[in-house]
């Protein structure tokens, strides 16, 4: 689900357009982010290398050019960066509270420097998004910002008040991922084919409201299933290849899609043996999951949630079939594709 | 340094005015963090009981006043309400980095609901602020409040990166507090006077760009000193007056004024003997704090600290004095008073 996809021959040029897109995104960052106090600069340079596959900035422009743009404006690259910026700031405040020690291969800013500098440095990140969001023409985007950044730890306090409560039923598991990882996804689609539109309205296809509507619900769609893909790589994935460990979620006390659906449809003696061992604390969080992974086999409960995450991407993909067909069109499509058959 | 200062007989309209002011700030702040999960919303309700004396919104409104409003418009509220969610989400969060399990009184969201929470529950307040901020005209207050926001976070990581630094100067301390108290109290000066600015240009005394330019200095100075009573109060004042436990500074390792002042100007020997004390694990932080205080009375260095916060007050006052001669402005000018004069 990156740029760097392999595409075919046809997408070769919007491709190279998105990779040139992106370092001008980077730029933003770098110059969004600086600052004039040697060790606040440090640790800003030091976050930057979290950077990975820089999915939001990517929508962005896809969404932009989907829109009907032919060339990405400098308020794409603003929105890009500002949709990549916060969700670094996630990533640097989910450290703190992961206790995690490693992200992307580098040390997190909480094993280098404690979790206060981890928790301020995030602040300073939302601070930066929030102001380079101010400087566009329009107050769109800092609104669709600052209530996205509300849903998006609403999504995470919804999820921390049901740690540990294993009758989490499939609605509420799905308001917290719509809300803690599917809304900035979203929101980044909808930004990037609005700040399109705010310029020249789309030449065909739909109506410009109706077009905005369907990027972010194929936003939602496909950020609901990165989420799942996610939760099931945190079940089943090899540590090696995922680039983080595994088994987080059992040792967090966080249900997730599959586990839902196998205490949901177990027979009582299985439920009941799935309940003990969530809970067992003689083994480690790894065992436990590998052990509930077993378990779940009897209920095809990982196979099931393979499905919904394929149904959503089916569902995000018919969303924007109404768009002209080009290949920025065409782009999304692939990537939606990609969150399903990703192993990383 | 409250609306609910005792005034003299003519300020009495002025002071009806602002507790007028402040009741609709609270309802803007209340109807601004609302949320549909009722989980989420207990939180946000437990948090408006932070409120104390409300010195960001009072400022807010006075400096609109002197500024030449004759009513505060919801404009006011609105900056009013978002300089004080920014303070709330810095006092969730400094509670979270002080280990902290009490604030006025009431227990605090990490005591409560374990750290993860109060991290997010500060990052929602960020952005609630910061989405009510872009639901005015201009961007101008999203974007002072977004760098406020920046110099904020950078003042605190300066503090941390010089904690247990002995060797800590003047000039670097006056940065930090200017940063991570004084901003934001500036800002809200600011914002104040050019929220009445934009409707209506200020009928008599300096130019708006030298009148907001005055305000924005008054703020930072009192600010600074505002800060400066802080630190001298965790030294000497009383735990049951203050309303938060003392001696906190020398436990985290924080240098403020006196100390500095303390070390640098010390003879050899008392120098040497105070920087043993700062490091001394077998006494508590609270005994450490009250042996160097004693040692402190040897260089007068309290004295020096109150002395320095007096003359940024009367600064402060001078900055002002060109402003027409206002209610409001004699306002200013108590509050002023305030800070130096408060013991909590």
């Amino acid at each position: 689900m990156s740029a760097l996809l392999d595409v075919p021959a046809e997408l070769q040029p919007v491709q190279a357009q998105l990779t040139a897109f992106l370092l001008r995104v980077e730029e933003q960052i770098q110059h969004a982010l600086a600052s004039d106090l040697p060790p606040v600069h440090r640790l800003v340079r030091h976050v930057e290398r979290y950077r990975g596959k820089m999915v939001r900035p990517t929508l962005v422009g896809v969404t932009g050019l989907a829109a009907g743009a032919t060339e990405l404006s400098s308020d794409h690259v603003k929105v890009a960066a500002v949709c990549e910026m916060i969700h670094l700031a996630t990533l640097v405040h989910d450290d703190v509270l992961d206790e995690a020690d490693t992200r992307r291969r580098a040390s997190t800013v909480n094993a280098l420097h404690g979790n206060e500098t981890a928790v301020i440095l995030g602040d300073y990140l939302i601070s930066a998004a929030y102001t380079l969001c101010s400087t566009l023409d329009t107050n769109e985007a800092a609104l669709v910002i600052g209530q996205t950044g509300m849903t998006l730890c609403s999504g995470e306090l919804l999820q921390l008040h049901h740690r540990e409560n294993f009758s989490l039923d499939e609605p509420t598991y799905y308001e917290i991922v719509r809300r803690k990882t599917a809304s900035l996804i979203a929101a980044a689609c909808r930004l990037g084919a609005s700040a399109t539109l705010r310029r020249s309205p789309s030449p065909a296809g739909p109506q410009p409201a109706d077009l905005v509507a369907r990027v972010e619900a194929f936003g939602l769609d496909i950020g609901v299933a990165f989420q799942i893909q996610d939760d099931l790589l945190d079940l089943t994935g090899e540590q090696s290849v995922v680039g983080k460990s595994v088994g987080k979620d059992v040792e967090k006390g966080k249900l997730t899609l599959p586990l839902i659906h196998h205490l949901t449809t177990a027979d009582a003696p299985q439920r009941g043996r799935s309940l003990v061992l969530l809970d067992d604390a003689s083994i480690s969080p790894a065992q436990r999951t590998r052990a509930l992974v077993t378990a779940m086999s009897g209920t095809d409960s990982i196979a099931f949630a393979q499905a919904q995450a394929l149904r959503l991407i089916r569902r995000a993909q018919a969303a924007i079939e109404p768009l002209p067909p080009t290949p920025a069109r065409q782009m999304l499509h692939l990537m939606a594709e990609a969150v399903v058959s990703r192993a990383f």
